[in-house]
């Protein structure tokens, strides 16, 4: 027998309405419903604590007005380029947009499926970039250490994507980063995003922009509503108080996922051979041998296993963004991105049922 | 005695915990979080019962995103002018620029202390305006019916933001309207935010918008992330079934207010002579004789009571707007900006607490 949810790609594990209850209690309490309440305050304090003593907090209604806020403050003439992989969510390049600046597309290195340090390098060889947005792709950290020092060789602000990263992505000294808070994350509230930086101006301006710009009366500098309400931080309270539960049962999800496929000697790849080792956001496979991964999530469809192509299609495919200019041909991004294929992640998966989606995949391949 | 509240200038009165509990029960029974839930469907349902059957309402992070998007959908050319009031609050402006257009300052009526259709005909006579953005001040609602036809004579359209005049403000043919649902705001959720349109198209483009711009997998038009989370629904939902009895527990204070104030004979002047008929956002009274109403807040201080110079200082004095453009001299705004002053305006504030804070008005005259 399967479980309820097992053929579902996605089901957020969130805390439940008896779980939050006694924060709601709280804010009815406080009679602080948003702007900087008691409880957002208490859940950056938690969250600091997790992230490293001398990070600073900022709560953002979403990750994608992290991304906006904190590109706007690093104040870039109009439409500079911003180099960022041409494999990610739509959310990087129109966050990109909003901020006035150019999304120039690059490729990803095809162990990692991420931009690279590397990547870079040779990217501003021929283009003129005003900044980097590298992602944490599917929750794979990026290498903070290697994107300070490019920063500090070229000058080259990084911001780092790490929406699905929460639990593996460190914080650089000069790289800033920003995580999301989505019901679908590791570290789900709803609605919300953080960024995290180890530069206590620059969070004290992210946190004036998410309230308009606002200093007190006076708008110093153009900023939007991104405040994320006690509500969401009532969420985030009592997600945070389940993380070791959470982030472990992630783990052994793929622990198990990985030993059964592991028996099965299937013609796959992993992001990364340590995948045990992190904590992801989904759990994606590379089918290095298929040139177009439909038929693999077709057969899958058929044994009532919901799958998703990430991120497909790449960027340059949209309708918005098949303007935008590449930083070379993205040969990796080509070939990966028709190759990758999401399978069910989620905390309701049972061991059964993920016996039953490997043995649905090797069928496909008898 | 006075209540507990009594000197607050704000306190909201939200949904309880125990009257938002049944709702969040059904998140945990549906396990959806955000994303165009169910509840979302319900409230928007909802509203748009309450609004009129004919216009369609989304659902959006907060009002101020909600205006981002809807002058993003106008699809102006970049840095186009749009007009709006020097006197409003900071969002206005930042919603403009933020949807790398321009604002250009306007002058208020002396009487209704708002952006008119008259003063936007006279400002296209001499500058090149691709929208008008008028503000329902305080609550007070623009006349639609003239708006649209503005509209119809000009080919200029126009988006009320009508963030505090959730229950006064009717929606127009052609002008689509912005509500907050801010805390602070008469249906409170927390953070949110509305826009309701006439119009099926335009409202569909905006739900687009409010998530990156995706049809399906693909990013047609360049949007971001303003999704309303099922958590601010339930607070929502909770709101809108106590619809009825805030609106006419604002009607009442506004009738204690000036069943009082009339009695004193004070030279004051309301926003309206039908104050009355309105639900209000914030109760501010004009000192026509007072060039600076500094040394009145300062004395009501001194009785204990809260009191807010809204919106001061007016646009063109902040440091992020004063490079902006005026469409004249402003002689209203500079005029009647520094003379209101707002008193406190709550659910907790008790008839006696009324007669004490209008008595220490009085006091200051004496």
């Amino acid at each position: 027998m399967l479980s309820r949810y097992a053929q579902n790609l996605y089901i957020p594990d969130m805390p439940s309405a008896q779980e939050i209850l006694p924060w709601l209690q709280q804010i009815d309490e406080n009679r602080w419903y948003t702007n900087f309440g008691k409880l957002n305050h208490e859940f950056e304090t938690g969250l600091s604590q997790q992230l490293g003593k001398d990070v600073c907090v900022v709560t953002i209604a979403n990750a994608t007005l992290g991304l906006e806020l904190a590109l706007m403050a690093l104040n870039l003439p109009k439409n500079a380029y911003v180099l960022i992989p041409s494999f990610t969510f739509a959310a990087t390049a129109t966050a990109v947009i909003r901020a006035g600046l150019c999304p120039l597309l690059a490729d990803i290195d095809k162990n990692t499926w991420s931009l690279t340090p590397q990547l870079a390098y040779e990217a501003i060889q021929n283009h003129n970039i005003a900044t980097v947005l590298p992602v944490s792709a599917f929750g794979y950290p990026q290498p903070v250490d290697q994107w300070d020092r490019f920063t500090q060789e070229t000058n080259i602000p990084v911001l780092i994507d790490a929406a699905g990263a929460y639990g593996n992505q460190a914080i650089g000294h000069s790289a800033s980063v920003v995580f999301s808070l989505h019901a679908t994350k590791v570290l789900g509230i709803g609605e919300g995003g953080l960024f995290v930086t180890r530069q206590a101006e620059i969070a004290q301006q992210i946190r004036q922009m998410t309230n308009f710009g606002l200093n007190n009366c006076q708008v110093e500098m153009v900023g939007t509503n991104a405040k994320l309400s006690e509500y969401h931080a009532t969420v985030g309270l009592a997600a945070l108080k389940q993380w070791q539960q959470t982030s472990q049962h992630r783990k052994r999800l793929i622990q198990t996922y990985t030993h059964y496929l592991n028996q099965l000697s299937l013609p796959i790849i992993y992001q990364t051979p340590d995948i045990e080792k992190f904590i992801w956001s989904a759990f994606v496979l590379r089918f290095p041998l298929i040139q177009d991964v439909a038929d693999v999530s077709k057969h899958l469809e058929q044994h009532g296993i919901e799958t998703r192509r990430w991120y497909y299609p790449p960027l340059y495919q949209h309708a918005a963004f098949k303007h935008l200019a590449h930083s070379d041909d993205l040969p990796n991004v080509r070939t990966l991105s028709p190759q990758l294929l999401g399978l069910p992640f989620h905390h309701f998966l049972t061991e059964q049922d993920i016996v039953y989606i490997c043995n649905s995949l090797k069928a496909y391949f008898q």
